[in-house]
């Protein structure tokens, strides 16, 4: 895969992550003797209206999910348990970052390349879409990505 | 509280639960080599698009969730680990489902009086739900669930 060179990111942060419109979203968490609620709402801190949900777990160390981009669809990651790496581009720069924290979310805008790996054995990935299925909406070919970016 | 019996439920499975218009609905549960990946997209397995989502969890035992209805709210839960007890009332009939399944999840349409209970240890709960927070969309007194609700 070619790209700028990625660039490990220690502690995360909310706010924009240098990488086009992507950026990392504070949720609510409420933590109490009755126990967690973690909370996401549109549009502050859930980004569009979620028409799909993906939840990803028992991923074997070493599996790598995502490698492509969409042409439409909006995505928006929130590591509930354990932690995942996941590598954000728009064309033009590349960032990873550790997602270990539920009330850090990640929205990736519609063309950015993705890749998530490095689960943790725990780890329960929630991915909300903005669209349905369509598998013409998978941009699979990094060049194409970069060329359908504007790059 | 008022109502009918709890009419404890054996083993869950999809379909309607007799109760309003509350359903379990099968969500598509993929798993490989590769990991497990469970899908809900709207219509078919996610009832909505989601405005807000909660997620739940180090809940103590013997704490309860809910107890409440909502006017225009739709609700869709998802036992992601663990299991939790569900209570779905439509003001006529009540049941109770134990959600231990990742791949079935929970419908609940406007006014349906719910609560959620012994949590597992473990257990994470995904609520997806219609509408933003309102406090005005909640209905915490039962008698008054049971008159909007035609009863």
């Amino acid at each position: 895969m070619t790209g700028e060179a990625t660039a490990p990111d220690g502690g995360i942060q909310a706010g924009p992550l240098g990488v086009g419109e992507t950026r990392l979203i504070s949720l609510r968490e409420i933590v109490d003797v009755n126990g967690s609620l973690l909370v996401g709402e549109v549009p502050d801190t859930l980004p569009f209206v979620a028409r799909r949900f993906f939840a990803l777990y028992d991923i074997p160390a070493g599996e790598a999910r995502g490698t492509h981009a969409h042409r439409e669809c909006e995505q928006f990651l929130v590591c509930l348990r354990g932690s995942v790496t996941a590598l954000v581009d728009d064309g033009r720069t590349r960032r990873e970052v550790r997602l270990d924290r539920a009330e850090l979310g990640l929205y990736m805008p519609r063309l950015t390349w993705g890749t998530q790996s490095d689960y943790s054995p725990d780890a329960l990935l929630m991915v909300f879409a903005s669209h349905g299925y369509d598998a013409d909406d998978y941009i699979h070919d990094y060049d194409e990505f970069r060329s359908l970016a504007g790059v």
